[in-house]
């Protein structure tokens, strides 16, 4: 199963270099989430051939214009292109005044339903489960209220091994030994062994999303462990009191707390209109977690099951 | 002294084939004003090395997301970048509540003050005048309230013709001949006819941009003889059902006013999505004013004195 992610926007408030303001897509499966929505976003979008009408959710951090002023003509042009499809959109308080305000005014109704989720901002809550996964939100330490999103896979059923299955197990038994049960018999007594039954599960992925903050190792607990980190780095280090005043964080900070989080890989973004090279976000980053890697417009990562 | 008009965005609603949402800067003297706003404007701006901070006053023609989603942003990054300088912002009621709404949520306090300047959209009406230029809003005829914009330049002074000037004439007196007056004696004699010591004033130009609208000729009387009009043609000929019905024009349609407003000149952009190739418009607008041309992105078209 696919899990996805595409980088459409890396920039700071300021869109410098060509670099543009933050939206990523997340692709899990059937299900297509788009995480911020930068000015612009719907063009990043047409230039990476993606089609919005896919995009199940749309997740919005938190209400700096940077994250989410692409949002009112991205849903405008879902609704020309003829999209009848159920949108469901989490962001904070406001933004469904922000949207039905402009709607008001430019006199548009949607011809497709939009589902507002207001997110909580003050502490971690579950805002999407099914049968395989479960996405939380989680409070960031910003200026205004920010949230951090993280999906994670649920367990998998593990795999029947069909070398050693018996022939006459039950479908009841079967479904047993997927949740990783050993089988008994009426009276009680072990009749098969989980493990001689079946193979490993396939492995349960994730991936946390945290833009933007402060350095924060209170974020550390929501995304423990998980497989890709994109942590906001707005600064490079000489310039860590600037990233405290203003609520940001820089390169060493983000890989600090995916170091404290033990996740697998970091992925940097975020970056301040002042920087024309981000390489040296890399280099920073890599001191304290060498598993680091930078967002750039139009990467593609994958996280193989 | 320059009158110089910079087309930055020549789609309709929808985005498409490199066309960006509709937004014009036009250059008068020292003064600067971005006509709309669609949505990535200051990426254009910096695309075509233009300062946003030069911007003196921002005309927004209606409240449709494709002519103003720009400017939360725009205003947001001439403030990051440091303007102090006053901006005069002109809109339709609703414009200044969608942005102080956006502003209240994402805490921005500006550094620099804005005018709002809340258009009249019944009825034509001067918006902004000094010494040499006035402007007008003027109603157009689309599905909500929406202006058109006139830049009219005042009657320049006429020249003085230092070859047949007498050397004793006074400061009042050639004050007069630049007026175009003829000048007397205390008697009330006629001394000097103006026209032997003058020349011909500089010609007073002016431009006209009707976007969106349908045909409409009482349009007319407001842009008369303008030396360049800007109108909408979102559709060629075979849909001007489809044109009528969504309150916009055709190419042949753009060209008629023109035709009746006797401009020197036609400019015809917010192309629809459904057209690669532009030069339909071209043809069609020809058959009935040959002196039209086509907006594209980066153009600029000066008009000499």
């Amino acid at each position: 199963m696919t899990f996805k992610l595409t980088i459409l926007g890396t920039s700071a408030s300021l869109p410098a270099y060509g670099r543009h303001q933050s939206a990523q897509l997340l692709e899990i499966g059937k299900l297509t989430f788009l995480i911020d929505c930068g000015e612009g976003t719907q063009l990043q979008l047409t230039h990476y051939k993606i089609k919005a009408q896919k995009i199940d959710q749309i997740m919005i951090s938190h209400l700096h214009g940077d994250h989410y002023l692409g949002l009112v003509g991205l849903l405008s042009s879902m609704n020309l292109l003829g999209r009848k499809k159920k949108l469901v959109l989490h962001g904070p308080n406001g933004l469904e005044e922000i949207i039905t305000t402009q709607f008001r005014y430019s006199q548009t109704s949607l011809n497709y339903p939009i589902s507002f989720q207001r997110l909580g901002t003050n502490q971690s809550n579950v805002i999407f489960e099914n049968d395989t996964l479960s996405i939380s939100s989680f409070p960031l330490n910003h200026r205004i209220p920010c949230c951090g999103f993280v999906w994670r896979e649920k367990p998998k059923p593990k795999k029947i091994n069909k070398d050693t299955l018996p022939v006459d197990l039950s479908l009841v038994n079967i479904v047993r030994l997927k949740k990783g049960e050993d089988i008994f018999d009426e009276s009680g007594k072990l009749i098969y062994r989980n493990s001689s039954l079946t193979l490993p599960a396939k492995k349960s992925r994730s991936y946390a999303y945290c833009s933007d903050t402060k350095y924060d190792e209170t974020i550390v607990q929501y995304i423990h462990k998980v497989d890709l980190l994109y942590h906001e780095s707005t600064f490079l280090d000489d310039m860590t009191e600037r990233a405290t005043a203003t609520f940001h964080s820089t390169a060493s900070q983000a890989a600090q707390i995916g170091k404290l989080a033990k996740v697998n890989q970091l992925l940097l973004g975020h970056y301040s209109a002042r920087y024309k090279d981000v390489s040296l976000f890399l280099n920073e980053a890599k001191q304290v977690l060498e598993a680091t890697q930078l967002a750039q417009e139009g990467i593609e990562i994958a996280l193989e099951e």
